[in-house]
């Protein structure tokens, strides 16, 4: 049988790094993953990244051919090839990710932040397939975004842009961990949620079962599960998350004027309790000429692999512009 | 002598309509001007232009070839060659410009809206020259904007990116032309710093001569000249306006990491009295890895012609771009 032809997408998190062999149809055919180890050097960390790569190759049922490898990584530079000052990790100064792979491996290798490999993943395999113009949003513990323009992604004059995240909702707002206050993630994001219960708990009286939960306990998902069961202030907070994140995407679309606005990662998991406050706030603080043009769809991405193939995309995306 | 090549510059606004005779090195030979007439239904509109241009180029001392016609007007779509129910003129429904102009001339004609003109005319002939990624703000009555991405404006999924002037201030501020509350351009444009200096006469005690005018008399040129004379009331509306216009464009740079932004227009001759709070606040309210990377730079076209300028532009570069 001839061998299947692949691109390797690698999502560095945090917390763990994920990899899997994704085809050019999009099927991811085998994922793996390994601890990040923040206080790791980057050196060690890419021994053991080329040993999971190779290991997990060794189990795969069938022959493959690597194409390329795309990666996601937070502070990543596509014009680099580096990652700077991760916040989460400790390497030091900028690493040169590109380079070091190509030690290991002598093919396409490229590397963009998560948010932009989610856009180029939703533009290849997932919803904004056949849009030339649309941003994505990724909520996880922070807001992240990527901006396709005229089918391209947005990289600005030095690789940086699309931080949505840190456009600013209150100058005199909420501390956010970029040094600034009332940036828009500190709002909307998993851990911009549960500010605002914590806001709305002090500020209120309602009744809630988030009041017996710890601040560090209470995440996204369970403010999730209290707001299915009718929880109040869960469901206020959820309200109030989509009001501010629609009236910043109305700036966005002034900016841009996207066909769609695409929410991805987990928070946009809570389906109808984000998508419907978010949808009602953009359309009310549209320009007129913007309204009723923009959607807001969910990632068209399988849930457990989509960051995997995103960054696989953005090396199948090269390839299929050359052919 | 050969004849010499040029573009028309046609830029229609709500009072008067100025077109001129640029060349290929951005001069303007020859501009003339006609009343726009408000009231003047389009199809009469046309005619009266038409008959300015054939006059206006039977008085010219050389010999011309007219490569093409390119317009800057309210509320333009390059896509359509369209301009739809302009705010200040009595045009029904859609005008076709572009078509219309077609019946008299047989060369490349385009439109675009003002401020993408503005944009347009700073990269070709301006101080957008050799810049790829950046933004013009155009200071008239209202507060306009073009963008540039990658050598090319944006003009997004159907022509209308671009409106920064309609972003959000303050969702309860200020009643804004469009119909909604605190967009940037009630704030930041000559009508904005008016409207800041009757709020500041209110609020506040300190003596102004600006307390003698009306609100119909407070031109922009006013408060200058006040501010000039050392108003405190007129120095401090400069002060807000930029202040308000940086923290603002610190949201366009989070999403476009441009390397320049170009203040262009009435409000934008005002220099140091602009220019510095709104560098000043733009900085303080940049995200860490944009800090200290994006110029504000003045208008680099000659003042009298800037809009027609800018207009013939569109066509100029057209012409450059299939060379």
């Amino acid at each position: 049988m001839n061998p299947i032809e692949v691109t390797i997408g690698i999502d560095i998190g945090g917390t763990n790094t994920v990899l899997g062999f994704v085809s050019h149809d999009g099927q991811c055919l085998a994922s793996a993953s390994m601890p990040t180890w923040s206080q790791e050097p980057a050196k060690k960390y890419f021994i053991r990244l080329h040993e999971k790569i190779e290991e997990t190759i060794g189990s795969l049922s069938v022959n493959v051919v690597v194409k390329g490898i795309g990666i996601g990584a937070p502070n990543a530079n596509y014009f680099h090839g580096t990652v700077e000052s991760p916040p989460n990790l400790k390497w030091e100064g900028v690493t040169h990710v590109v380079d070091i792979l190509h030690q290991y491996y002598d093919c396409p290798i490229a590397i963009t932040n998560d948010a932009n490999a989610a856009a180029i993943g939703e533009m290849v395999f997932g919803s904004g397939k056949g849009l030339k113009h649309f941003v994505v949003i990724t909520l996880g513990t922070g807001l992240g975004s990527g901006i396709i323009v005229d089918g391209k992604l947005l990289y600005g004059a030095d690789g940086f842009a699309g931080e949505i995240g840190h456009t600013i909702v209150d100058p005199a707002g909420r501390v956010c961990g970029c040094g600034r206050n009332g940036c828009l993630e500190t709002y909307v994001s998993a851990n911009g949620i549960r500010r605002t219960v914590a806001e709305m708990i002090c500020n209120s009286t309602k009744p809630s079962e988030l009041r017996k939960v710890s601040f560090e306990e209470c995440t996204s998902k369970l403010i999730y599960e209290a707001a299915m069961r009718g929880d109040t202030i869960a469901l206020e907070a959820f309200a109030f998350t989509g009001e501010i994140l629609g009236m910043k995407l109305a700036d966005t679309v002034a900016h841009l004027s996207p066909e769609a606005i695409i929410l991805f990662g987990g928070l946009a998991s809570a389906g109808k309790l984000i998508f419907e406050p978010t949808s009602n706030s953009l359309e009310r603080h549209l320009l007129g000429i913007f309204k009723n043009k923009v959607k807001i769809l969910p990632s068209g991405l399988p849930e457990g692999n989509s960051a995997v193939i995103g960054a696989s995309a953005l090396i199948w995306h090269e390839i299929d512009r050359v052919i």
